[in-house]
């Protein structure tokens, strides 16, 4: 750590109160006008700056650990550790969470939902056993906290106060991603009108500052206030856990944000506490703070012009056959885990409100409900992010195949996902998905494909059925074929067969020459039986084009069919490393990787000449 | 569903009170004796005996849908729909938790905590969009109410107040599987001193059931009671979630139990409730009774004469080598999910009270919190059940493997666990691990293989570190041969090599004939590098023989090695299907799936024929 870094997070100390709204401000233009070029999580780290500022002006990073629960939020906090956000998102840039490899400031790699608090408190322990006196603080977001791990942890906590200097900072915007449902939200709407709220510019607040009372003071008079409303406040769902909470405090203003980290600060010396503030996403910018949609949660490049794009994508295409077959069938619900928005199902959503379901950020919980669904005789499909369903493969093998269910599910950003990078890639649910018991997947190209793919999922008998989209456009060329399992688009008994998937695999056939037979495969896990009658084994040379997932996915399983089979030619495969891909753009990413089309189709042409 | 069955349940309405006492002892005595003789779920079957009768009285099963958490509890429900339970647990016989094949009022097939409150929510908001107006009840422990999933359920549950005729009803015997750590449970205990604990054997409780007062009676009587307590009593975590509470309630007395269910049913026409009810684990039997420690809470066959056996187990092992190893290495923790108990972890939790850790079952927040200690230079080892392992997949990908950690898993339970069934059999971890970066997989046969073990995870870098043990007995077969990541029992220059994992695997290399060169592998999923200079490419013919995986793992892996590396001989994998398997006894479940040494030795040898 250089001395450098210490004197500035010293500076922070000694600027006014002026002074440091000033700084803010310029902040955020900083991070308005990168988002605006860059994209990136504009309203979140907008309503931070203030709260971010404070923590480190009150709690100096060099000797303390502040996590940030996801990481989209962390945009000041890099600046003042050091870091130049311009290129943020940019390939070879500054990352877009939290990144170990990128400053021993970022104390964990980050960009799942609810994991800072189980972090923290695994350090905070480890700090006890060496006798380390120094803080570590989970800031988390009124989102994150309702996730079953920060639960997990919150309740953890609660029968282990010995837990000394552990600070749990709840950013409430009262938002989540879009609209929160959740309780704990809704408990602080009501927090927010039935206490007594921390904020300068309230008459007490002005009057406290004014006169220099102390925390002590607020205390005594809030506790007179509440007196009164005795009836209606009721303890937070925190207090009732039996964890020390103290709130809620403005997380504009700094001096009820100093207030409120000194008495955290005295409070966690005793045990595990949790400061809760109020806070306003987009704070600072009128566009995004009057937006309660959720459409600055995340930015694309150029929002500012065009907020809503309008070129065609997977997700119009998908949301077009869903409101066509659920208008069709009345047995289908959809369930999304706080991906309204990311899913792209506004439009569905407001069509069928009694079937569509926003669980917030909690993936397994959505999965089950699914399968309650599923029991009653209901077609639920869930729609989610292909790295959130991760976190599901225990319930996928026992709530869904287990109990002999069906369930349809929209595999939201398969592949790389470019800017968002490691934490966020979808590269790793094909290969999930070979191990559970009566799955099938499936990735189309285009309207079409997709069209044939929902009818393979009315045909299927049981099981969790995963139709895989790309964030990328689908393709706009009319194969004039008819779809298939394995689509051949030549066939002239040439000695070398190459197999494509989705839109680049698409790219890449098309752009081989007369001597490679070609073909684009829709199930990308096909049975035995299926695979058979396309008898692969007549070519000399067979490769495999997926640049959507790891080695493990596809491509092994493709390679293991023909070794079972006595495959006696060549076989190659072009997927993704079984590793931890980095951000940036997708172009960078695919020639890093090797994996653009002119790469592949080189190293293809090479190959068949040995 | 067939009338006899449905009068039964009418039956039960009209037993008197002393009729009922009766019934119960009897079912009680009927567990016990099943127990003894098959082993199973003892206390928390004994536990539940008056609950399930009173919810079978109140929601009869033929119109409604009563849900058990795990299932563990389940015994007097199959009892009281038509399920003769002397046969539990034993080949087939009847399943150890509830399993939708076995009946129709198992309405889900259960075995994994914390999923029964998330599918009733789909159930009972299914009935409502069909209007449906039969109730749907969860029955969940306080345990399992603990888990991220329940949490996530109840979070939901709050936020959506309209979802009508769904009750939660808690069963609480404080004692969770063995202690239990989290703050509901204390809130529990809280409860059950300073609130007013509905009992009829009470002073009260008495004299309401002379005077036969009504439910309001009590209410009333019970805020006199509380307006003087006032300042103890808070308010339960779901109160302050916002969900309606009523309770708590005695479980063992049919007036309290029936008073109680009434209430539920008239709260739940209006929306959610929780209601809550004290048992007492092992109730009827004082030896289960007594024991806090969790000893009765699986029991094996004939635990009444020898409560603890003097085998030597794995569990043994590994624990003598834990203590010795945390004994000389202060940076070592150890977390556990509710399983200090069924990991054997007993001594080492008492010897190292500070560096060993229960989160409850809580999978995800256990390996984030190991996450934590590996962030600060300690080394975390989790002991943990491989079916629970299934519950963290992400994690281990997020937050071990991308942030470049250190973990030593141990994998209890590995392969077939035989009367637990298809809720709990081991199988996947290891093709899941395939897909997780950095990761290693080992499996021991006996002691010395498991300190070679031990020293390949202190020389690994990074990434889960996965040692998988079997619930056997391990081997005592001294192989007088150097441990490896392969080892060769016999290298003769045979024609064919026969691969081998674990106990069974060196029963098999016993067996074979001298013209089979024999190799046992304990690293499950060896690197290229480390597969070469094995030379498999020599023989002509290559088996794998893994009875504790399915394909996807072990099998698959050396299928795909061989075919990369150009492999032109045969190769045959001998592994579990990926498919469910049934409960039983695991020489009928090896014979069921062909893959007892005498099977696979025929196969091998008929094969070799070829």
């Amino acid at each position: 750590m250089d001395e450098k870094k210490r004197d500035d997070f010293n500076c922070l100390e000694k600027l006014s109160k002026s002074e440091l709204t000033v700084l803010a401000s310029d902040i955020r233009a900083d991070i308005l006008s990168v988002c605006l070029k860059n994209g990136g999580h504009l309203s979140s780290n907008l309503g931070v700056v203030e709260l971010t500022l404070s923590l480190l002006k009150n709690f100096k990073p060099d000797t303390n650990d502040i996590l940030f629960d996801v990481g989209h939020q962390a945009y000041t906090y890099k600046m003042l550790t050091g870091r130049d956000i311009k290129d943020i998102r940019i390939t070879n840039g500054i990352a877009p969470f939290n990144l170990r490899e990128e400053s021993p400031y970022d104390i964990y790699s980050n960009g799942h939902a609810g994991d800072s608090i189980s972090t923290a408190i695994g350090i905070a322990k480890a700090k006890m056993l060496d006798n380390d006196n120094s803080y570590t603080i989970a800031l988390v977001g009124d989102a994150s906290i309702e996730n079953g791990i920060s639960y997990e942890a919150l309740d953890y906590l609660a029968a282990h106060k010995d837990l000394k200097n552990l600070i749990i900072v709840l950013n409430d915007n009262g938002m989540a991603i879009s609209k929160n449902n959740g309780p704990i939200s809704k408990r602080f709407a009501h927090l927010r009108n039935s206490r007594f709220y921390f904020r300068t510019s309230s008459k007490l607040g002005k009057s406290m500052s004014k006169h220099k009372l102390t925390w002590k003071v607020f205390l005594k008079l809030r506790a007179i206030k509440d007196y009164f409303k005795r009836l209606v406040i009721k303890p937070t769902v925190f207090e009732a856990l039996g964890l020390k909470y103290i709130g809620p405090f403005d997380g504009h203003d700094f001096t009820s944000l100093d207030l409120a980290l000194e008495k955290a600060k005295d409070v966690a010396s005793k045990g595990p506490v949790l400061v809760h503030f109020i806070t306003k996403k987009g704070y600072g910018y009128p566009l995004a703070m009057k937006d309660d949609s959720g459409d600055f949660h995340g930015v694309s490049k150029k929002f500012d012009s065009e907020v809503k794009g309008y070129d065609v994508s997977f997700m119009a295409l998908k949301r077009h056959i869903l409101l066509s077959t659920m208008d069709e069938n009345e047995k289908i619900v959809i369930l999304t885990p706080a991906m309204e928005k990311g899913c792209g199902l506004e439009g569905v959503f407001e069509k069928f409100p009694d079937r569509c379901f926003d669980t917030n950020i909690a993936e397994e919980h959505a999965i089950i409900m699914a399968s309650g669904f599923a029991l009653q005789g209901y077609y639920p499909i869930i729609d989610i992010y292909s790295t959130f369903l991760q976190r599901c493969y225990d319930e996928l093998i026992e709530n869904i195949s287990r109990n002999n269910l069906k369930a349809l599910f929209l595999v939201e950003r398969a592949g790389l996902v470019n800017e968002d990078g490691s934490s966020h890639h979808g590269i790793y649910d094909v290969a999930m998905a070979r191990s559970i018991p009566y799955s099938k997947v499936y990735m189309p190209f285009n309207f079409q494909s997709m069209i044939y793919i929902k009818d393979q999922y009315i045909k299927a008998d049981k099981g969790p059925f995963f139709a895989r989209f790309t964030k990328s456009a689908p393709s706009f060329i009319n194969l004039d074929k008819e779809m298939d399992e394995i689509i051949f688009l030549r066939k002239n008994n040439n000695k070398s067969l190459v197999l494509g998937i989705s839109c680049l695999g698409l790219d890449l056939l098309r752009s081989l020459p007369e001597n490679f037979d070609t073909a684009l495969m829709l199930n990308l896990l096909p049975s035995d039986e299926i695979l058979d009658k396309y008898h692969l084994e007549e070519y000399e040379n067979i490769y495999l084009y997926d640049p959507y997932s790891i080695q493990q996915g596809t491509d092994s399983f493709i390679a293991e069919y023909l070794f079972r089979k006595g495959y006696k030619g060549k076989y190659k495969g072009y997927s993704l490393p079984n590793d931890f891909i980095t951000f940036g753009q997708e172009k960078d990413l695919l020639k890093m990787t090797k994996l653009d089309v002119e790469s592949v189709l080189d190293m293809i042409k090479e190959a068949s000449h040995d």
